[in-house]
């Protein structure tokens, strides 16, 4: 059988099973966890067979997973009415529209924290995990593949373990993963990292044999990331940014290394890392959630020195030039799981810059990630609370407006769901300019984000919104029965913009 | 002189002087750290001496403080135009006008933050810093009152420090403190705080004698604290949080010491502590922000064995059964410094059940805790922030309606400005109910949230708009045209009540 040398442990070789077969040690209503962590290292034999299990039977599940599943998956789960509930965090179109209509249930969580609370016993017991490895040790012990994510946690939880050994992965994997798993309370230690480099753990998910019941073997790759190309826009936030962090540098706030970089998915994150390899930074360092194409292009570059994530996530020519160098990218990188990449304690002690997305922000600070017109779901908070909450700096980005003829402002009264409060912003940028707020109160912060950030197009409407919710007082002045109106104007007129209400009126 | 014998150090013997003399080395425009955190340890004999001559002379600061100060401080220094800009929190009627007049710029941070802020230079630099001691060591260090709070990072970094000796306090008050200063980045090392009894600092707050540029004596006490007694609906809401407590160790997942408890100031607070003295519960600990009366209730009924803290704010009557009792207190206490009583890392790993005022929440599970009607500020985020993310349990709670007829409903369709977001609330409490969020999708909330906390007058209100909201769709159903309209209703009505609206359209 192909990759049965990745099988070192006997007792397991009785239990290789069909990935068909492993989908029916499934129960209807089981809670399930699953490896996977933005499309990297997710199942893809055992959960796409119990997705078309469930086209022919009534069957539905609770799926806990790292993140982001790849492929299909998702897809073919929602639409098969195979989740009942879905959590911490998704990226599909297809799951999002059920989401959305609520036929499945989402919990939108920090990604840092779902380890925990299944740990506390805050959700749900977990009947069964599936894990993906590239390898299992002599021990009966799983050498994970391109991400940890939460795999650890639902390993030692789950009453059953199935392992999905994957081998496309190169067996050279092995060593790149740092597994930690902390104690449960009242007895719960020290993180001990101290920087991006240092290990505390193991290289492998430490298992109990007992409970596995299931070995399946596939040859399916990782989905690769969908890298767009830098354009005007994601240019002008990184360049902003960079100039800023030089700034930075002259006031001697920082040094030319900066302090270690977290970054979100996507073309703007893509856009600043990449700007960073003709910038004059140097020795720059990577405490973040997923390694990105950007990501080994700043390690190619000589700019980056080591990257710590919790998962690979990069377009299929980067993935194969990091797999025929893997021997120069190995000391170079580390992966761990979510809830340490992400921790409050690391994140804080090493000092992170954080840079993630908005899809709104208003001119008080608040952040929107996550909700459309504050009802429906884009993807999720992800990581991006676990960073913003206790970096150094927290950065978010977006464009100052969107859609034909800007009809959307992304720079708003108020913004129509909160996701980072005005307390845990401190750098907001779009392509129009950076606004500082650190050290500002809310009606300095007000003046500096019309001045810098919004679209010429609603900088006038903007003001005017501000001039009268400060003639009526009040520390963060607004005027809530205007506050939201920005979004119900859009929903009626097709655009936010004050003067086809007007023009509609007359 | 009155207090020379708390004068340790011979060097700064040339040094004293009076409050009114040491007021004017504070210049215009300067940037001034003082101790105080919640009324305790305050300034009281220089800032009041500094807000006198404010009143003569065109002079303003920018006033860094730890929290709340006491006695009418920071009201006579608002009256009289002494205040440029204030921060991190502020719990006075008169400063609170000013402040909403936008005559008083006023930052409102997360109080585990203000230090970070300043060591990593986010905040102006500090002139001058003016910190209450109990007294001074033959080395020139300052031995705290009743509160750390950001004192030591005041005193290493500011110019010059104005130390004001307070004869008020027992020369036995050293020894409860803990001063424990980070390093700055990228050097910062690990809080190594693994239980609420720690020690991993010093007595006193090591300065640069060299900085000291006047002693001041004075024998003013603190602010005694306002305690509230119980009432019905706060008395109910402390039941509810017990039996919740009682559920939550009969199901195994907490031991009959539950976890370290952090509970904010004020009668709630005080009437759940109180309810634990007649509870089955035993060998409870604290790792909180403030040491109250039920504290030391607590500890005299024997049911708590510790409590950590960053001050002690008691009545009249608390603080004389303390101090005449000190021998059997203090091997029972500690103070810490704010950044490390409210640090994210050692909330995480202790694992606090953390309880905290809300003014409003919505049926998604948002939480405004500043904010009245989105606009007014009423204190500040204070430590909630800082404990709701990170605690094992983070439980908020209100009354669920208040004013005449139930004009205010606290349990809303939408928050008017959020500081604690959906993804870091899980038990909301008012005197109608608990509501249990952990593990479920916001429409799951709503059901909750509307079943169990909100007052009967406003239950079928508030089905409606849930109801109408989710037959339009969305993962958080809202209509937005409506979402702020219970607000702008109370405005317009004096109530929130939708049968107003009616009979006045009628």
């Amino acid at each position: 059988m192909t990759g049965i040398d990745r099988l070192l442990f006997e007792k397991y070789k009785d239990r290789i099973i069909s990935a068909e077969t492993a989908s029916k040690l499934i129960n209807n209503n089981d809670v399930v966890g699953t490896s996977g962590f933005t499309k990297a290292g997710d199942s893809k034999s055992v959960l796409p067979a119990f997705a078309k299990r469930a086209s022919l039977e009534n069957i539905a599940i609770t799926l806990i997973t790292g993140a982001s599943l790849g492929h299909t998956t998702d897809a073919d789960l929602a639409s098969n009415g195979a989740l009942f509930k879905r959590m911490p965090f998704q990226a599909d179109a297809t799951l999002r529209r059920h989401i959305n209509n609520n036929d499945v249930l989402y919990i939108d969580q920090h990604l840092s924290e779902t380890a925990e609370l299944l740990q506390n016993g805050h959700l749900p017991k977990l009947n069964i995990a599936i894990i993906e490895a590239s390898g299992v040790d002599e021990n009966g012990n799983i050498i994970p593949s391109t991400s940890i994510g939460n795999s650890a946690t639902f390993a030692a939880l789950a009453d059953k373990i199935i392992i999905e050994i994957n081998t496309s992965f190169p067996i050279e994997l092995k060593g790149i993963h740092d597994v930690f798993i902390q104690e449960e309370y009242p007895n719960k230690q020290i993180i001990p990292i101290t920087a991006v480099d240092t290990r505390i753990g193991s290289e492998y998910i430490t298992i109990n044999p007992a409970k596995v019941v299931g070995i399946v073997f596939t040859e399916a790759q990782d989905s690769p990331a969908d890298i767009a190309a830098a354009d005007e826009k994601t240019t002008a936030i990184a360049n902003h940014l960079l100039r800023f962090f030089e700034k930075e540098v002259a006031s001697g706030r920082l040094s030319n290394s900066l302090l270690p970089l977290q970054a979100g998915i996507g073309k703007v994150a893509n856009a600043v890392l990449s700007g960073f390899i003709n910038s004059k930074f140097e020795n720059l360092s990577m405490y973040s959630e997923v390694l990105q194409d950007s990501t080994f292009d700043l390690i190619d570059s000589g700019k980056m020195t080591f990257a710590s994530a919790s998962s690979i996530t990069v377009s299929k020519d980067c993935y194969s030039k990091i797999m025929n160098n893997f021997s120069f990218y190995k000391n170079k990188m580390i992966l761990r799981p979510q809830n340490i990449s992400n921790a409050a304690e690391v994140i804080r002690r090493l000092g992170i810059i954080a840079i993630n997305t908005a899809i709104e922000f208003d001119i008080y600070g608040n952040v929107n990630s996550t909700h459309i017109s504050g009802t429906k779901m884009m993807n999720g908070i992800g990581g991006s609370g676990d960073f913003a909450r206790n970096a150094y700096l927290s950065v978010f980005v977006s464009q100052s407006a969107s859609k034909e003829n800007n009809a959307i402002s992304h720079v708003l009264p108020m913004v129509s769901h909160v996701d980072h409060t005005e307390h845990d912003v401190d750098i907001l940028v779009t392509e129009q300019g950076l606004a500082d707020l650190r050290g500002l109160a809310p009606v300095e912060r007000a003046r500096i984000i019309i001045k810098n950030c919004v679209h010429p197009d609603y900088k006038e409407q903007l003001e005017d919104y501000c001039n009268r919710a400060q003639a009526l007082g009040g520390h963060t002045p607004h005027i809530l029965s205007e506050a939201l109106s920005w979004h119900t104007r859009f929903t009626e007129n097709k655009s936010m913009k004050h003067e086809y209400q007007l023009e509609k009126m007359i």
